[in-house]
This record gives structure tokens, C-alpha cells and sequence, in this order.
């Protein structure tokens, strides 16, 4: 956002990437806890979902504050290769957020599970990072998802690791509506 | 909620609780992320934040929503000891989550920046775990905060420790509107 109050504070310091990454519980919902504080505060905030072919109950309430918001993924999970849809999907996910970043209408915008396209090399890590450095404007950038590759780390201005110590799966506790999508 | 499909679904877990701890940043967000999520899917929710004299952008929305949302705090940071409004406010707010509990109408309660009342000794931890522990309906309640005590971890069915990677106050990032708050 070229002439917004959030520019002007950010205006030294550059692009921002956030990293929330790690194998536990909590990085979607901290991208989307992000989503809404900005929100609260009139700040412009658009979400690309890689990998996700359902829409997740905080899908519907970004959607329904006015939030710009899209998921992308073919149903059905990775087995063991992707799927030629896993791949196209993925690309088309990736156009979506460089036409959203580029439109410089927003000042976050969040990449969910990009981290995940990385892992199972449905795009490459190295097209991304060359886009975020040759970009020139400021903004939020978010990246979320398990696996995060160490050059995503290495670009990054912050990242959390979100570290499993204890998970209710281990007591038979299977994905609930509400809680886990 | 004793007649709602979330009930039915919990019916066989029992209480669970779920702790967000560690000195990166992503706490906060998640639990509301998770707020937003339940929400999103029909469920009942409220917010009971410790340790907050300001409202946040992510208040403003969860309000706007018409999730139930309280902050309790006395202005200004506890420097060395806690100030006697800072026992108050803490005890005010334990009071208010023990009656949103025992009201049976919500299906999640989040319990914000708790540790942060029990690092302080605004609260003891073994009352708040009696009360938990002695709680026989169904419901989700999560803790959030760096230093969570080890009785709490014990305790809980999920724990997920934020862990700080990379952040940008090394850079001379001051709290931002919108992103920290």
C-alpha cells in the first residue's frame, strides 16, 4: 500500500517475511490470528491457500469480513508422487498471489501451506524467493506450512518454529471440524 | 455445550486443553486463529484475555463477530513486582472464566496471556488447575503465554511451544499496529 499509514511505518525496514513453520499444532491459525489483528486495524489483507482443496471455517470468516481470500489444491491427498493437478494447481495458486502482491493493493498477504508446495516440489523454492527479492514495494509477506526450506529461513525477517511437544492425536483424538479445519 | 454436535463429538475425549507457550511470536494469533476457525463452524466461543489493559486489532474483530470477548489489565508493564491492580484485574478475570466455563453456553474458551498471570504470581496455578481438573462438562479450553508452568503442561492434551527462530527487533523493529497488536 503505496500512500497508506502502513507504509509510512514500515517504509524503513523493507519487505517482511514471516516464517511459521515446525511440526506443531498452530501455524495456519497464527497466520489467520495475523489476518484479523491487521483487519481490526484497517489494514488491507488478502490469504492464498496452496494445497488446500477444502475451505476451512476460518475460510468462511475472512471471507465474510471482506477479506480476499482463495484456496487452491486438487482433493485427495499426496500420496507418494503428486499428481499432475497437484502441480497445476499449485502453479495456478502461485500466479494468483504474484497478481495480488503486484496489484500493491494489500499490505498482507498471506501464503499458507507454501511450505508444503515447496516440500513435495510442486514449485520451486528458488522462482519464489527471486520474486519476493526482486519485489520492490513494501509489504507483509506470511509463509506458513511444516518443512519450510532453509532458503525461505535464510530470507527471512522472522520466523517461529512451532514446536510439538504434546498432541492429542496420540490418544486416538482424530482432525475435528472447528478445532482442526 | 451439552446438546451440540461439538459435544457429541468431544463426548469420548472429555476436557481438553491446549497450551500455545514459547518466547515466539504466534501465540496469541493461533488462539484467535482457532477462535475465528470454531466460529467459523458454528461453535460457541469466548475470549477472557489476562495481563491486556489495550484492546487489539484481533479484539476489535472477534467483538464485530459477536464472540464474546473481555480484556482485563492494568495499564502500564509490570516492571520488578506486581502492582496490587495487577492482582486485582488478574482475579477479576479468573472470576469471569470460571462463570463463562460453569455457563455451559460455550464450546471453546480461550484463556489469553494466563501463563503470563501465573509467571507474575497474579494468580496460583493450583487453583486454576482444581478448577479445570473438577469440571465435569465438555469443553475445549485454551491456554496461552510464554513461561507456561509445568503443572499446566502436565495437564493439557495439546502443548505447542512457539519457538523463536529469526525476529526482527534485531533489526530495530519496534511493535507494530496491526502486526504486534
Amino acid at each position: 500500500m503505496k500512500n497508506g499509514k502502513f507504509y509510512f511505518n514500515l517504509c524503513e525496514y523493507g519487505i517482511m517475511l514471516q516464517i511459521y513453520t515446525g511440526n506443531g499444532k498452530g501455524k495456519t491459525t497464527a497466520a489467520f490470528g495475523l489476518a484479523f489483528r491487521a483487519h481490526g486495524r484497517g489494514k488491507k489483507v488478502a490469504i492464498i491457500q496452496f494445497v488446500k482443496p477444502n475451505e476451512s471455517g476460518e475460510f468462511k470468516v475472512a471471507k465474510s469480513l471482506g477479506i480476499l481470500i482463495a484456496h487452491y489444491g486438487y482433493p485427495g491427498f499426496i500420496i507418494k508422487e503428486p499428481r499432475t493437478q497437484d502441480y497445476e494447481q499449485a502453479k495456478i495458486a502461485w500466479e494468483r498471489a504474484k497478481e495480488i502482491i503486484q496489484s500493491e493493493k494489500y499490505d498482507i498477504v498471506i501464503l499458507d501451506e507454501l511450505n508444503i508446495a515447496f516440500f513435495y516440489k510442486l514449485l520451486n523454492v528458488h522462482d519464489v524467493i527471486d520474486f519476493i527479492k526482486n519485489y520492490k514495494e513494501k509489504m507483509e509477506i506470511v509463509v506458513t506450512g511444516r518443512y519450510a526450506p532453509q532458503e525461505i529461513i535464510d530470507l527471512a525477517d522472522l520466523v517461529t518454529e512451532m514446536k510439538e511437544i504434546k498432541h492429542y492425536y496420540v490418544k486416538g483424538v482424530n482432525a475435528r471440524e472447528g478445532i482442526e479445519f
